[in-house]
């Protein structure tokens, strides 16, 4: 293997980014088209990168997803299930073989970059329980203005997202508001700062140069999708009230207007004092009639 | 027929309201919906109703349209052609006969309800020639704040817009920006006003008791779409520049910043001055390339 991918200690690390788990999210798609033709952009003492337009059959069709959400499809149960065969699924066995398997990986870290119609800026997704992966959130948190952190405990077997094949983990970028099926130049930059930050946070780590990162930092712990209103035939009957669309990450509280019904009429919330709503309104969420998600402040520790 | 669908002096109009043309524009499908549950809302003296969801085999898939663009297949040649089989061809082929036929219209009037990712607010788009049609896109204008006004001359039996199927055509409503796939309020209500202000126009004209509209007021004319910069595999190399990004209606001038390259340099308008562009970033563009329109201020004339 070249030198070049080994740090001074011949410790390396195998990182793969991946653009297009979701088909019509064009930003990770051109990012890694980009670094495609230019890698020295990514290139890194003591990294091996890798990069993988996750789902070209969805980003073909503009959509989403062909058959199922291909972001969902990578628990160790399923890749090891043969009667599980929808395109999506498919996708996932094949990416198994590229990037896992997830028994015995192949590479030790994932950024997954996706795009919201929501407007929730940069968000940071952290799906592992690995110190590293954690430390490499919050070194974006602090290199970049206003970063959210997301964190889920998971066990990595059953974690069914694409980044839960990496050895280590890795991170999920989210970034919004864009619609669907469409590049903005502020999205793109965003995004490709938040990896270009994570990954001099893993270089300058297998250097034994990385700088301080914080114990612990508020983030956010996913509580709960909600859904629209919906009339006796389950069609939706209602829309995200004006005064809260685009009020992601603004705490809700009881009385706060959330839908406004075809019929003029206001619902209010009624749930828990505290919550803060992330998602709001989604295109991807419209499938379930999903409307937000409800988040619950916490303290992310390393 | 039903006394109340005539005005005093027993004329009277047919009028068709149309949604999701484009699948994946749920605003339209919405207010259709609405109206099919509430039809008091839209029923007017001297007018007979109807609505239309016009594409739900791309509703379904959540697509714009699931062969090729529905709202370019109802050209009278088309519309004869037995050998065009696609979705939309066969699908343009039923409307044609619902509200058709082009040779023979069932209807004198439709609202298509569109929506577009472009910062362009309310847009009303007039393709006929007929007076009346323009005397409601005027009346609309002056109701609600902030509409522009696009006028194609077009012949009825070449033009192949859905709404070109009345007998004095229509008006094109397109509302932005809004993402694909979900509902925004605002974008609702400004749509829901538009179509609102045009019924109440031609219930007046009916009556005789129509309000003086402008003999002209300003507007746009197509000039020509024109595409994102490319690679020599035809792959995009370039996003709208930020300080173009939202920015339709307002003129252009030679040596504008228009995009962004993946290099980061800048490419500068160089064209004629004092167009407009619209449709900036629209995602619907993005399957030709096409990074906006180019519009020429005009006087419209009834």
């Amino acid at each position: 293997m070249p030198g070049s991918i080994f740090n001074q200690q011949g410790v390396f690390m195998k990182v793969a980014i991946c653009g297009g788990t979701h088909g019509n999210e064009l930003t990770g798609i051109h990012l890694v088209r980009r670094w495609q033709k230019t890698p020295s952009e990514i290139q890194r003492n003591g990294l091996e990168l890798s990069t993988l337009i996750a789902n070209p059959a969805a980003y073909q069709q503009n959509r989403r997803y062909v058959d199922n959400d291909l972001n969902r499809r990578f628990s160790l149960k399923d890749l090891n299930d043969p009667s599980l065969q929808s395109v999506e699924e498919l996708r996932a066995k094949e990416i198994n073989q590229i990037l896992g398997t997830k028994e015995s990986p192949k590479v030790d870290f994932i950024f997954d970059l996706h795009t919201t119609t929501a407007n929730m800026g940069l968000s940071v997704i952290i799906n592992s329980l690995d110190p590293l992966v954690k430390k490499a959130a919050f070194y974006i948190a602090q290199k970049l203005p206003d970063v959210t952190l997301f964190y889920q405990d998971s066990d990595r077997n059953s974690d069914n997202f694409l980044m839960s094949l990496a050895g280590k983990g890795g991170l999920l970028i989210e970034v919004g508001p864009i619609a669907q099926g469409l590049l903005r130049a502020e999205v793109f930059e965003q995004t490709r700062l938040a990896v270009m930050a994570g990954l001099d946070y893993l270089e300058m780590h297998l250097a034994n140069e990385a700088p301080e990162v914080p114990e612990q930092l508020p983030g956010f712990q996913f509580v709960e999708k909600i859904k629209f209103p919906e009339d006796e035939n389950g069609q939706l009957i209602g829309m995200i009230h004006p005064e809260l669309q685009d009020k992601d990450y603004q705490p809700l509280n009881p009385g706060d207007p959330m839908y406004l019904l075809e019929t003029g009429e206001t619902v209010y919330y009624q749930g828990e004092p505290g919550l803060v709503p992330s998602f709001i309104n989604e295109a991807a969420y419209y499938d379930q009639h999903h409307s937000m998600s409800l988040m619950k402040p916490i303290t992310i520790k390393l």
